[in-house]
This record gives C-alpha cells, sequence and structure tokens, in this order.
C-alpha cells in the first residue's frame, strides 16, 4: 500500500462544512463573522505519550481527545483537524483501527478531518485542530481573580494509577485496571463542558501535566495564587481504594487527565452547577483565588501540607516512558 | 533546561497580528470578512526529509518553506504557523540556529508562530500553517483544461542532484555543491508568485514529490492530460553539466523542488509573465494540458519518450532516506 493509496483509503471522507478537505495543497475553511479561530496542537510519540501496546483504535481516539480538550479549554466550538502520521509501515489492521478510534470521537463533536501529511518514520501522531469562538469570549488562562471558586471536572488521577500499574509500581485486579486504563488511554474531552462555562468561568486550562502544574499555570498567568483543599479533589473509588500518599500523587501530579480546571466567582457558584448539569459532567469546588502568589495546599482538617510533588516536564523528567 | 524555559527562550515571541500567540491552550486569529483559511501540514523526519548533518537554521528554515510552499500553491498569504518539536534533548546551540532560521524566514513572510508543542523524541518537525484567500480565489489542483499551458517557477532538480552528491551517486567540486546543496536545504516558498497567480493560473501545486508525479495530481484532479517537453524543463547550470539521463531524472522525478507548477489558458501568457516580473521569479511553459488522460513526454525534437520515472512515496520507496 502505498502513501497515496493510505491517504485514500484510511484518511479520505467527503467534508461537511470546510470548503475544501484533504486532496490539495491546502484545506480552505470558512470562518463566520464575529468568530475567532483557535487552534491548537498536540504531538504524541510512541513511548512517551502511549505504549506500543495501546490498542490502535484507543490510540486514534487519544491523539483527538487531548487537541479537543484544548478547545474544550477555550470554550471553542470544534470545526476540523489535521493529522500528521508518521509510521514504521502501513499495516492494514492498524490503521483500520486507528482511523476508526479517530473518526469516531471526530464525529461524536462535528470536527472533521480536513488535510496533513503521511509518511514512513518512528510511530509519531501530530494533530493540529481547529475552533471557533466568539471574538472576546475565548476562556483563557490569565482570567483568575482573587475569591474566585477554583473548580476541576470529573475526577482526577486514574490515568496515572493505571501508568503506575504498568509500571509495576502498583498492582490490581483485571477488572479495575481495565477502568483505569480506559481513563487513560480514552480520556473524554470536555467540549460541552467548555461551552457552558462561557461567560461563568473567569480562567480555565485543561489538565494534561498534572493539577499542581496546570494550576500553577492559571495563578502566574493571572498574577494571583490560591489555597487548594487536596482531600477535596474527585477521584474514582478504584483510586481512592489505594493508600493515600499514591492517591495524592496521582490526583495532584498525575498528568494525563484531561478534565477542565477553570475558577469562577463565588456568585456564579449556581450557574456552574447549571453549566455542569447542561454538560452531563461533575464539576467539584477544591479551593479559592487569593491575592497572594504561590500555591498553599491543606488537607480536609485545614491543616498545610508541604507541597513536594513536581509537574511533569519532558525534559526535566526523561525516566517518565 | 525545561520544557517551559525551552518555549519562553527560543519559541515566545509577542505576536503582531493573532489574537492570541503562545501560551494558552490555544492560539487565536482573526479572519477578516469574506476570507478563507488555507491550511495545511507537513511533517519532517530526521533521515527522512532531511540529513543528521543539516545545520539547524537551515532546518528551522524547511521546516516552514515546505509549509509556505503549499500556501503559495493555494495564492493564500501567510498568517500564522504552529510548530510541534520532538527532540532527542534540549540543546541550546541547536535550539538557537533552528528557531533563527525559522524566524528569518517567517519574518520575510509576516507569518507570525502561534503555538504548538514541544516533547522529547526522535528528531520530528511538524508545523501547519495558516494563510487567507479571498473566498473562492484559491488555485486548486482540479482547474487544469485542455489548451491551458503548463508552467513552473524557478529550475529544478537541484535539491535531487544534492541528495545524489550525499548518496555519493554523484561528484561535484564544493563550490557547486554547496549551491545545490543550499536548493535542497533552503528552498524558497513561491509565496509572491501564488498571489500573483490568483485570476490568473487556472490550477496550482507545488512540487514537492517531482514534477512528473505532482503534474500527475493536477491533470488526475482535473480529468485530463497533457503534453510535457521533457528537455524545456527549467535547470540550473550544475545540472546542465551533468549527463542527460541524470538531468531527467532530477527534473522530472527528482522531489523536494518547492516550486509551483500551474497551467494558464493561452491567453493569459502576458498575464503569466507579468506575474513572473513582479513576484521577481521567472516562470517557464513546458507543456500543454490535452482532453486526452495520461501524461505525453516529448524531447526538444519531438520525440516521444517513455515515462520510466516514478514519482516519489514514503511507503512504496523505503530505501530513499
Amino acid at each position: 500500500m502505498g502513501e497515496f493509496d493510505l491517504i485514500a483509503r484510511y484518511f479520505t471522507r467527503p467534508v461537511q462544512r470546510a470548503a475544501l478537505g484533504v486532496g490539495d495543497d491546502c484545506a480552505l475553511l470558512r470562518i463566520e463573522p464575529g468568530m475567532q479561530l483557535a487552534t491548537s496542537a498536540d504531538l504524541l510519540i510512541e513511548g512517551r505519550h502511549f505504549l506500543s501496546t495501546v490498542a490502535p483504535d484507543r490510540l486514534g481516539h487519544k491523539a483527538l481527545a487531548v487537541n479537543l480538550s484544548d478547545l474544550a479549554a477555550c470554550g471553542a466550538r470544534p470545526l476540523a483537524f489535521t493529522l500528521s502520521l508518521a509510521l514504521p509501515q502501513a499495516e492494514a489492521a492498524w490503521l483500520e483501527g486507528f482511523s476508526r478510534g479517530l473518526f469516531t470521537l471526530a464525529d461524536a463533536h462535528g470536527c472533521e478531518l480536513v488535510g496533513g501529511d503521511t509518511t514512513r518514520g518512528p510511530l509519531a501522531i501530530n494533530v493540529s485542530i481547529f475552533g471557533e469562538v466568539p471574538a472576546g469570549q475565548a476562556l483563557l488562562r490569565n482570567g483568575a481573580r482573587p475569591g474566585d471558586d477554583v473548580y476541576v471536572s470529573g475526577r482526577l488521577g486514574d490515568a496515572r494509577l493505571a501508568l503506575e500499574v504498568f509500571r509495576g509500581m502498583v498492582s490490581l485486579p483485571g477488572e479495575d485496571f481495565d477502568r483505569v486504563r480506559l481513563a487513560m488511554e480514552c480520556p473524554q474531552p470536555r467540549v460541552a463542558l467548555g461551552l457552558a462555562l462561557r461567560g461563568v468561568a473567569h480562567a480555565a486550562i485543561d489538565l494534561s501535566d498534572g493539577l499542581l502544574g496546570d494550576l500553577g499555570h492559571v495563578l502566574q498567568r493571572s498574577g494571583c495564587g490560591a489555597r487548594l483543599d487536596v482531600d477535596a479533589v474527585p477521584r474514582s473509588d478504584d483510586l481512592a481504594a489505594q493508600p493515600l500518599a499514591l492517591q495524592r500523587l496521582c490526583t495532584l501530579a498525575g498528568g494525563d487527565d484531561y478534565e477542565l480546571l477553570f475558577t469562577a466567582p463565588a456568585a456564579k457558584r449556581e450557574a456552574v452547577a447549571r453549566a455542569a448539569r447542561a454538560a452531563g459532567v461533575p464539576v467539584t469546588r477544591i479551593g479559592q483565588v487569593e491575592p497572594e502568589p504561590g500555591l498553599r495546599l491543606v488537607d480536609a482538617s485545614g491543616q498545610a501540607l508541604p507541597n513536594t510533588w513536581s509537574s511533569f516536564d519532558h525534559f526535566l523528567d526523561p525516566s517518565r516512558s
């Protein structure tokens, strides 16, 4: 199978909304007047962002999901994406699974593939995604204000728990492992929640590097600090059954959560609850923005905790697979 | 140096036109009413698209140039780009050179870096580029009509000649080699020509896989064929000094030219010449579109030549480094 066959067979579908899709030098998108284009890119490398054992349909899902999550964090509506794929070989079963996982998620969000690039090489996947947001309404990292509540969506830490199982640091019964592995391999981007939070949240970010690090980005950009109730961070029953230190590692510095972290003024608590209901995603209040810079961690009893967790960094933490 | 330091130090500059640049979950771009967004992506892998010995500033140039060339082929004006970079390690000298080459070309085309991703991994570079084109005015592959002249810009084949030198198949004196190597490593995207050809050319494509293959894409999309005068294909003095069979291989199936191939009706010959002068790029008429499908090659004496050259395909031609 050649490069052009491969593209034609697995990655070419008629476009619905784009002016021009796969097959020319460029794709063409229409952006409605009054809208801004929101764009983001994520590059996934075998052995760093996913294990070689991952099922191809889950990998296709995840490659798009992490990008949809970036649109969600900005409150942008998905439009389209491009896919750049380096593959060691063109293997039909792999391509069939990968493209199925990719398009199933794409269709669920009305986000269409409009172009990209395919080449031979060590497995690497770059998705660039495009969404639209009314001018001036994007949720940004720099909008947090002292007094804001700090929220997260969903539950944190299962992806890291699964990674610890893969590393042989934790043992879980098969059924429990399947659940946390699903969290790692098939994150659900919170697009509907991001849209519902426009005009409600002051600031938002998606959780990819770990709660403490990502909250740190928001606080730094916003020029303030926060108090965080570490025991209030929502977690699954699987994670809650683990030792407390492991729970805290996974929820605070786990990475790969792809939930939304956002802040909103206390006066908007009812609006936040409505947005969460509308999106069908639980949200949990886990702290408060404060004027003094820095992050103050407290446990359920209000006792201060030292911040001994570090955020994930691809160049500072080469040990993480 | 950590991931965030690396981004801050080498890849963060204030944006001029974009609504939001590097540092949030998404970048935000304004698209003027009446304009369509043109987007393309190219993934470059070490050992396949570039040699490990390439100077980092030239690699930075090329990673953006091949994408600007896609905008040029559509007649789109460059706006912005994102960069996804997998690096074996964060090495200051490499990053300094790479970013300098990248930004020098970006500045020359008013195209700003607005986001991306950085990770550790085998060297891989994906650029996604964004341009704008008035709705309905993009140059496409499917617009060629019987009777159209077929043109190429610049000179073809030097990049392939350089590759053959690297492969040890051809020997060139140092100065000559430096020139053809520059063609391979620092292609000049024909953005001004693409803009000048709007409303003049019927169809266009950029030459990345070789003239015969890329012309084949245009003809297939347009549902017609062509006669091509292989000896009329413009080439450098360096290439013209080589044996004829090598000249033909390099000009017809060389790849990596990043010149524009376009068709225009005979009635537009003067307009084509004006566009070429305005853009400061020579263009050469090398054939004619014909109603019968297929490609008919003739030499300078009008003698038919068999088409024994094949277009480059990343999955069918694994031998090419």
